[in-house]
């Protein structure tokens, strides 16, 4: 990872890659609803835009976070996976999860969600 | 709280609170480094600016994860203190410190982490 970080606190340091309100949930749609294709994370119902959804994704594979691979032999298109850096961010969203459903009212973990 | 969510999703409704770099650092100081006075979250190693960290204590508030009160009876400076709201979100803060711990190199617990 190239980064600059603020300091050296854990915490602060996660917050530098991934702190904002779209890096892990495009982490989420690739973990727990096993997305994998551009469309995909834009059909999402928190609507993320085209422009910050290729920035996001950008910044995830150089973090290496996340990894692109054609969709097929025959495709141009690319398909995003988790590398196993970003598969061990499990915890993190596992965290976040529990909390949001304990204490946001009307909160529910999606139908595909494993 | 009073917010609009993008979703019913609890990481995302999580994000919608807490995803930006800062408002998890506040609760950091105050959980871990026991801090309460405006001053002292200036002091981290971070450098938060004093406008980014009024608005991020006022949705705090807002937020009902932290609530202030009078430093002392004759001071008109306030205290800051995490309501129990607040004080559950340690599991999220601790998973991000593990994770920053074991992925991060060269970040470390600051002296005071208990």
């Amino acid at each position: 990872m190239t980064q600059t970080y603020r300091s050296y606190c854990p915490i602060a340091c996660s917050l530098d890659l991934m702190g904002d309100r779209w890096t892990l949930l495009i982490i989420r749609d690739m973990m727990f609803l096993k997305k994998q294709r551009f469309e995909e994370f834009l059909e999402s119902p928190e609507g993320i835009s085209t422009n910050i959804l290729a920035s996001r994704l950008k910044s995830l594979e150089e973090m290496g976070l996340v990894e692109k691979q054609p969709y097929s032999s025959h495709s141009r298109r690319m398909s995003y996976h988790l590398t196993d850096l970003g598969k061990s961010l499990r915890p993190v969203l596992k965290s976040m999860m529990v909390w949001g459903l304990r204490h946001i009212p009307e909160t529910a973990v999606p139908e595909r969600e494993e």
